[in-house]
């Protein structure tokens, strides 16, 4: 079955290989940093964050948080050299808008019981203010031993105005 | 103190807000769908996978991981409406070279037994073949109560070529 998902990835992506001769990059990033940030559609990272292909891993999940990128982080440092985690959730971000208790009962309600029962452990890791989740965010990943000599910064992406700025 | 990093985000953002016309653009994602790719430095979903801006919620992790990425997932589905789910890993991928033993000694060797015992219980997600994986992971996913009516397909993407093409 084609979708329009399907249809964008076959289009898009003959057309992007048509010109494709960045084959040669090297697996581990060129300038030796991550970038942790919002699966939001909205968000084009490459673009709104200045970052060369084959630079910096891009790790991305709901809300942008560093405790669910945490296996990727390690990964990232420990075993392909990088040192630097850019930070960056953004305003309107949905997670803004639910907790445990909605997204719960909306998997109740829209997939019934057998479904619910495979998210009641799950932490959604929603979060009511975005300065103070990234403040949280940045508090927890440097009390790790294994962050240890990792510069960490936090950054706000505005999705209505194509800005970031630092959370200092 | 400023970093490569920093100073890319600092001057690329700059350049991409003094054109930015994309603030009206709506939380939910406008073609209902989700991208699970690795957070590899050569991959830019955007362009390689033909996904305009605002349209889909893209996700990456070390290795595409759709287990590392059920949080986003179910929260993509049930609280954004996404129902179809593209799921691309790639060549070249680090997860084929290390194992969860290798990872625990470099990180034993680089930052210590108290970092070492961080990450003593962490699973790194590692998958010695390549397509293998893509079928496991869409088994995986599909196994999900929560994910039934879910539409999935698997994808490789080439780092050396540009090119994806399905794994059937």
């Amino acid at each position: 079955m084609s979708t329009p998902a399907v249809q964008n990835l076959i289009d898009g992506n003959k057309a992007y290989a048509s010109t494709f001769t960045e084959g040669h990059l090297a697996l581990p990033p060129s300038q030796k940093y991550a970038v942790v940030t919002c699966m939001d559609a909205r968000i084009d990272p490459k673009s709104a964050f200045g970052i060369p292909l084959g630079a910096a891993h891009i790790i991305r999940n709901a809300g942008g948080s560093v405790r669910d990128a945490f296996r990727s982080l390690v990964i990232s440092q420990q075993l392909l050299g990088t040192t630097d985690v850019l930070i960056v959730k953004h305003t309107g971000c949905g997670m803004l808008t639910f907790d445990n208790a909605v997204a719960r009962s909306a998997v109740a309600k829209n997939k019934g019981d057998a479904a619910a029962k495979e998210v009641e452990d799950l932490e959604f890791l929603t979060f009511p203010d975005l300065e103070t989740e990234v403040k949280n965010d940045l508090e927890w990943i440097k009390s790790k031993n294994v962050e240890s000599g990792i510069n960490f910064t936090g950054w706000i992406y505005e999705v209505e105005t194509g800005k970031v700025r630092k959370v200092e």
